[in-house]
């Protein structure tokens, strides 16, 4: 693959990640990856091109990341527990899920479209641990599995806005902490 | 209170909610309010001083709705669902949390805190009655009350950002009423 090209998609992905889609200038992602601006425009058609390109670039690393941690080895429930106690990073945020605070993206269906494919089939993956969970009585089982992973899902991109309002990870933790006590059957 | 100066506020309020600190430019500012430039920096020394502002204003409003529903009639775990069933804006996002996936307003401590002000005392609230609902036996008792208000108020934070997702409120609802349902103590 063309070095420039990887460079661009690796700057734009840091920059969103950093500073959101508003924040992030063509100026800044050129300047970030040292390539010119004839160089951009030969590989990408604008920023949203480019941040298309960032955007997959960073679902295809955490698709098979929360698979391998909700489909892997373990009982359902030490697999729900995996992917929430997953390492993140709870001050930086999700690298996808804040970029729909932004109206930009929101008003852009071609970057809206592969965020939301993230989070819908993360849905379904949680939704279906619970099921397995619930039928293996780890799991409290008087509950919508569809919208306990729901619930679940929201738990990680609710904790990065406590977190970073409090600048203090263990807001982060508390709360998928919360969750996990909540999702447990009770004995 | 001077007129411009209520005008600037509400128009930086509406302007932060829609398009984040970084998006809100002060020109824009102006021309919502209508509010010429020498009288915008009569009132306030800049886009900052304005947003601290616009952010009290906000969570001046808040913070009493919030309250209502928490520390109203009811039941504990009837005030827990008042107050997650609220009519909320689930395809706006949050006036409050989604400014803090801004890199420019978590670094300017003036700005962060009233946030964190709003959620530690949402927090604190949330806890208070959570304990309330485990003594009436309403709540799930074996949980730790200040981990599950975490979760709580995550999940609120995160169903906005599922929603805007999938551009769907139905989204944010699954996702309260699953963690409600979790919240109840099993019979």
């Amino acid at each position: 693959m063309d070095d420039a090209r990887t460079r661009l998609i690796e700057s734009t992905r840091e920059l969103l990640w950093e500073r959101g889609y508003t924040g992030t200038s063509p100026r800044a992602i050129q300047e970030r990856a040292g390539v010119g601006q004839g160089s951009m425009y030969h590989h990408f058609a604008g920023k949203a091109d480019l941040a298309r390109a960032a955007i997959r670039s960073t679902a295809q690393e955490m698709v098979p990341r929360s698979r391998a941690h909700l489909e892997g080895p373990g009982t359902p429930l030490e697999r729900l527990r995996a992917y929430l106690r997953a390492e993140r990073d709870a001050l930086r945020g999700c690298r996808v899920g804040r970029l729909v605070q932004d109206a930009e993206v929101v008003a852009d269906a071609s970057l809206r479209e592969p965020i939301d494919e993230v989070f819908s089939g993360t849905l379904q993956r949680l939704a279906a641990v619970l099921r397995e969970g619930q039928a293996a009585g780890e799991v409290r089982a008087d509950v919508d599995a569809g919208q306990v992973a729901a619930a679940l899902l929201s738990v990680l991109q609710g904790a990065y806005v406590l977190a970073r309002a409090h600048q203090d990870p263990a807001r982060f933790t508390a709360a998928v902490e919360g969750v996990l006590a909540l999702v447990a059957a009770p004995r």
